[in-house]
């Protein structure tokens, strides 16, 4: 009973895990973003209730009303599961969900999702770390970038990958304060627009150039010299392993 | 046919993806670290191969060696999987491997996994972004600290979340360099040791505590604001998933 926070990973049902196929399994009712994968729902009961919040043009659901619908639905009694895209903790605002549930005594659980942060990457071909090239990961959103040039110049870490997520519209700023921060223009850069779907693309670029090049939302932008470490060839070892 | 590396996840077999056990279930032979959850092999064939490349403590395989045994078991014709803890390229190697594969023309394909670096903070309640309090996570391996105090003090960065994997041994020289770099002593910050398991422990202290509070490997620290936004009784939170 109570809610879980389920994350649903980048999108191809396959990438759930055990655990929140089995959840879904059990699920009385379903309170769900826009999903990449509709299969993801054909997991629930048949006669489960599915409730999608997810923006669509022209209609919006803020978050205060997704928190009140999730402790009405809360206090039912029922098995109600929250599906969110990704993880639930890692941009997905589970955090405030669960702080909403925990203030009207609605048991809650959550139970993680692969992110696109770290996902996207992989379907690239790019490993987000690498001996000798990068000794770690950041992921940051770039959906606003300050005019304050430190914003992102703070973020010019050298043997660092850096991960932007939602950063397509304003990548232009972002490469300009990377390379006010430190990082060399030159630095080998992808875009990897709808990660994991049958139509994903994979661009690549220098640092200097990534305000000019093509993009479109959804995208995740990957920075640093893992980009370039098995070659733009790579882009099939996701796709590969579905076969 | 070829090599499958397969993220293992962080430990439970019911935390791998759908993908991950499908293709366990259709391997000829499974190339395994040591493993958290032994069920995870229960998913194989009764008759598939199983070779153990886990560390213990008086052997000690390279990664050399193990790349060499990829590339001869990848040209016997059999499905091979290469089943690695976590997602294969977040400390993983498997990015190394992959280029060991590729240059004796192995085919090579990857299935993603949920690495302890976001997972870890989940179970232990602690959202790695949270809105108006993290709007980034940073991870980092810290098996090695460079004495220059600018190694991990350039990674002292307001409104990021920080990870460290495999920081628990200098996790005192960490702390004290992220301070110098201008992190509050005050910060809140959490141990998770043995992440997911059913003996996780959480411990919480301020930065400038870190040295000194208990703390054994494997652990995962968490050092940012979010580590107090959902409070210490939520380090049941992944575990009432399970129930």
């Amino acid at each position: 009973m109570g809610v879980t926070l389920v994350g649903a990973g980048p999108g191809s049902v396959d990438l759930l895990t055990l655990r929140a196929a089995e959840v879904l399994r059990r699920a009385d009712v379903v309170v769900h973003d826009r999903l990449v994968d509709p299969r993801i729902l054909d997991l629930m009961r048949p006669d489960a209730e599915r409730i999608d919040v997810g923006k669509r043009p022209g209609t919006s659901h803020s978050q205060a009303l997704i928190n009140d619908l999730l402790v009405s639905l809360g206090r039912s009694g029922r098995n109600i599961v929250r599906l969110k895209g990704g993880d639930p903790f890692v941009f997905g605002r589970g955090g405030e969900e669960i702080l909403a549930l925990r203030e009207a005594d609605v048991a809650v659980s959550v139970v993680p999702g692969l992110s696109s942060a770290l996902v996207a990457p992989l379907a690239a071909g790019i490993p987000v770390t690498h001996r000798n090239v990068a000794r770690g990961v950041l992921v940051v959103t770039g959906h606003t970038v300050d005019e304050d040039a430190g914003d992102f110049a703070r973020l010019a870490l050298s043997g660092i990958t850096l991960v932007v997520l939602m950063g397509v519209e304003l990548r232009g700023a972002i490469a300009e304060q990377l390379i006010a921060g430190g990082l060399s223009a030159q630095t080998p850069t992808a875009i990897v627009e709808r990660a994991c779907r049958d139509d994903q693309r994979v661009s690549t670029c220098s640092l200097d150039q990534l305000g000019v090049t093509a993009a479109e939302a959804p995208a995740v932008i990957v920075i640093g010299d893992v980009v370039s470490v098995l070659r733009a060839d790579m882009s099939d070892l996701l796709t590969g392993a579905t076969a």
